[in-house]
């Protein structure tokens, strides 16, 4: 039985360069130790609230995580025997140990993609593995996992301080009760977890989960929403409710990111026509350029930055989603127009100070075509990091090199890890800085910045643009909900 | 005279840095000696089947090349001056040395250039050159040319088994005799030649060629081709013999990739449309990505793997197509949609084990957008390299850096070399080798890849890949045909 | 009070490789003191008309520099308190010294950027600053660049021949009296500039501005432009005006790059609806894409160079265009569309030897996709340098690699600096000749080219194919309008 050593080489992401890896190294000292600051991700709130220990690696690690069960079943390896649940009846694997067996066995197809880095950090650096994932030391590995998951400092909150994380974003739909985020501040515990209000459901007029969400709101809110007025009041309602509980922004996902106005009445129409069931995608496509208005204007009002996440065709494989439901790894981008779609919105609102928007997109096309040209205008506009299939090594460096010429990194809104894989949180953070340590140091080798311009912008890039634009409290100050 | 020498450095394309350029060597050196398998591209099978000798270097290495013949017709040489054939009646040259004259003149203008490449491969590999091309050397390579031709082991199938090629797949019209490929096998020699099926001339029911396409296929099945029903079933036939003669793959063009099934009675309206030599372009389209569908759905059924190519306009030049036709270096790409316009036929079939689909794609910016995210999703995608104008050092590596994050190699096609020219066909080999060494070199240096990893992978990209992905029978079974 | 030196790396833009550095210096050598050939820019002709000594370093260096203001006014800076004049009674600060120092404060925020190094440039090489530019050092580097203003060697015409400008090509609207360019020739003062022929204003049927165009191409034609017949009649004489001034070219900038012929009598409709301001947006297209073919007609008679620049969408932000006016840098890019929206004027006019079209884009997707395949084809077609936005470090990297192993250098345009700043000319024609080495370096040390190769390329990008592709009188030539 060989057992090929698991290392993480110190100068990992840098390039071979030796005096680019030089300057790379300096840089990624300055950075390496600064505190996590999460301001958008999909880490789920209760785990904090409960601190509950894990279960075992396989749940934890394979089954959530969406994008190694979309790449090992585009190799042809069932949803079911990954152990993903089904929705039609169809059994799926039970066991943990031969769901780990199955995708230690194929793990090696993750060499060189962020997944594969990922893992390697948290088995290494979490875990203490030191030897490399395959079928042949799959067993080893699983133990070795589960022995520390039953420890008290595997529990969440231990790995919450451990991590260095100074705060975590949730995303949270707009009728959440907050009851998890209520209970972590109830709690004592010192962690700063904050949720963001993401109100997409509210806007699918044509959707038929729209009902859902619309009473939903109705509940969490306590009053009827049965006009566009009260929709709106309900909208604000629930913003201010997420203020109070630390919230600094709000998300949107759309998939074209059109915004426009239309009449009151042709929104109370709209909304009508949601209420009675007819609605029609075109509609929606309306409703929803006209809630973007809405929500940038709300957002000058009470201060919550606006997040735009538009471009992904959510579940474009009809089979995967019947059976297994959302959010498996079959979402697809899509080309995405922002300068003619956002005109008026940027237009109504960019040059407002009180007005913050933070645009991700996943067409790589628009970052020096469209994204860059904005962020460098409008005062209003801060560009989000690399997004999804782009947060990787060449993805972040392709995002820095295109954007930063025209935009500044000083019109960026630093790194978001945009994670529902809590364990994942520092792998994905090293990774980044470790790539902005060498896009700073290739400047630097090259006399385009120099060392001290690189150190400024290095600890810009990891901690100092989140907190700025993403409006977030500074750390020595009172916990949050407690203003 | 100044002979100003040709060198091959055994170090081109990698990159300078003597740590990755270590590392590139090491990978080239496991994966150059390896046979060349290769599944799609257009040299014409009768050169094969007669194994007569090539003529002399002009019309062998110049005037069938588009990609020489555009570039210099972009410089201001007249086509007919290079010996291109013209179909209006104006004179042109005749002479093959003063052909390769003009053509040594501005061989300094493919410097860095594909072409250029390979062309010195060719001259100091095949035919051994040992001093560049240039108007003061164009008869003295003439004539060493000239004279390696001559002689039998300059032959095609000489050159075949010297070049090391374990697998040729041909491009044939679906109405192809599929005789020279049957005069392959019946010869007694060993060399695989296979057909592929390409049926695009059937779909295009506006264009005026279409009834030839159509009466060639009556004749070749023997049957009237006098409905829907009965086109479809000439189809399934004719896939039948191609099958028959080795083909493990069809091949179809589109400018748009829409696939979309209509009904039958409309399909049936539309072929009748074009039997009366009433369809219009609208219909074509229509019919086109009904005919997708349907190509997807024989693909189930027979098992031949299906390729994509879509995105060029061709003969985008009229002056250039009414005097000398078609491929001629005026096809020209238009920006290419996946997402939405595959989602049916994926949908449908995209999840099928006997289903395989490998798409291509002339416009770059689709392939972290689009292509990626599905071939990381759907077990039936494979994506195809780089091609046509990207398949170069810079295309290539863009190729890898953009979808390998996301989609992983292994769902990727391997290498086609995609081309006419026979004689260039090791150095087209050569050169993704080449590339592919010093882009996993890269990922080796920065600790994202361990060397045993890469490896794996640079076999994989230069053989495995290819063989697993076309289906091809294993370089041991019996030879193709026998079964 | 620390003085934070100001240094000019004479490696900088070099990749750090030696190797890389090595060749890249080599080459740069044969390039740097080349002379400026600028065939396409927006300097004010009276500047060299007067040779009235600059004002301050504010309204210098600061003010009329849109790359300047776009980004402080992004990062929340007020253009009023940059000094830009506002048309809605807004008072701007007017204190050269007060502007001054605002953007000294801010310059940090230029490091890595474009701007932030032919900033640096200036100040080293042109005011001898050995101080980097910061709040601190404010006060003292605006004396020293007002002490170097008011010496005589500081003058327009004096820096001109400093620069070591061979030729410096303007750009006026068409109606221009082009009587900066008369006194420049009446001056004897030997530097050579001439104008270019831009009649945008013209083509704009639908905007209220036209009108006053429409006017002043009567007054400077002394005759009625009271049909379409004859406005194209004044099209050709003021093309003849320019061209008898000197110019070599014309150019156009458009959104959408359509370009297809109307009949005569739609021409003289769509005019007269202009002429009675009835004229819509949908008429405008229309009329442009008719103006295009008609421009280019005009080439192939007259052999202006016709120069197209589409894909800028002007004025994206309504409150800052009504308060501060055009060109604030608000103008956004959009995805443009070559392929067929040329396939009209291309088909027409590409393969005629007395036209040459050169292309710019702002949508890098097009470089390799569209534009490199079209310039790689057609014998009129030049590909301008990387534009705007993208004439950056990595931009033009991009550029080069992007299209050049399909399109070669023999089908770009060469260098233009495309400024308003006459002062920035040697530091942009420095940075791109640096890119450029680095570029041809990078392939010298792969052996994609030899060292001769590169020597050759880099004289040709530098200055060769600029003069070249602009029918530009060689520099023994008798003085402009002399003929």
């Amino acid at each position: 039985m060989s057992h090929v050593p698991l290392m993480l080489d110190p100068d990992r992401v840098f390039d071979a360069d030796p005096s680019i890896r030089r300057v790379a190294r300096t840089l990624f000292e300055e950075t390496a130790t600064l505190p996590i600051v999460a301001p958008h991700g999909h880490v789920d709130p209760a785990l904090l609230a409960s601190d509950a220990p894990f279960p075992e690696p396989a749940s934890l690690l394979v089954v959530p995580d969406h994008y190694l069960i979309r790449l090992l079943y585009s190799q042809g390896i069932a949803m079911e025997s990954l152990g993903v649940p089904t929705r039609d009846g169809t059994p799926w694997e039970q066991d943990p140990r031969a769901i780990w067996r199955r995708f230690a066995t194929h793990a090696y197809r993750f060499r060189g993609t962020p997944s594969g880095l990922w893992l390697d950090f948290e088995l290494h650096e979490l875990f203490g593995v030191r030897e490399r994932l395959t079928r042949e030391s799959a067993d080893r590995v699983y133990d070795q996992i589960a022995e520390r998951l039953a420890a008290p400092e595997y529990r969440p909150r231990a790995l919450f301080d451990r991590f260095g994380i100074e705060l975590l974003a949730t995303t949270d739909a707009a009728s959440d009760s907050l009851e998890h985020h209520a209970a972590i501040r109830a709690s004592g515990w010192g962690g700063r977890v904050i949720p963001t209000f993401r109100p997409d459901a509210l806007f699918r007029i044509a959707a038929p989960a729209w009902r859902d969400a619309c009473d939903a709101l109705e509940r969490v809110t306590g009053r009827p929403v049965d006009s566009y007025a009260a929709f709106v009041d309900a909208l604000r309602m629930r913003r201010a409710a997420f203020a109070e509980a630390g919230a600094t922004a709000t998300d949107h996902a759309v998939v074209e990111p059109r915004a426009a106005w239309v009449s009151e009445s042709r929104a109370e129409a709209l909304f009508a026509s949601a209420r009675a069931g007819t609605a029609i995608p075109a509609d929606q496509e309306v409703f929803e350029a006209h809630m973007l208005m809405t929500m940038a204007q709300l957002s000058c009002e009470d201060g919550l930055v606006m997040q735009l996440h538009p471009g992904a065709w959510r579940d474009h494989n009809p089979l995967v989603a019947a059976r297994f439901g959302p959010d498996r790894g079959a979402d697809i981008p899509v080309a995405t127009e922002f300068t003619r779609n956002l005109a008026p919105l940027l237009g109504a609102f960019g040059n407002d100070a009180r007005f913050r928007l933070v645009l991700f997109t996943l067409d790589e096309s628009t970052y020096a075509r469209e994204l860059a040209p904005l962020a460098g205008h409008y005062p209003a506009l801060r560009l989000g990091p690399a997004w999804w299939f782009h947060d990787s090594v060449e993805g972040m460096l392709r995002y820095r090199e295109r954007t930063s010429e025209t935009a500044t990194i000083w019109n960026t809104a630093g790194f978001n890890d945009d994670t529902r894989a809590f364990c994942s949180i520092p792998a994905r953070h090293d990774l980044s800085r470790r790539v902005d340590a060498t896009w700073l140091a290739r400047q630097v080798v090259r006399h385009l910045i120099d060392l001290d311009d690189a150190r400024h912008m290095a600890r810009a890039l990891a901690v100092d643009l989140v907190r700025e634009t993403y409006r977030l409290p500074a750390p020595s100050a009172a916990p949050v909900g407690a203003h």
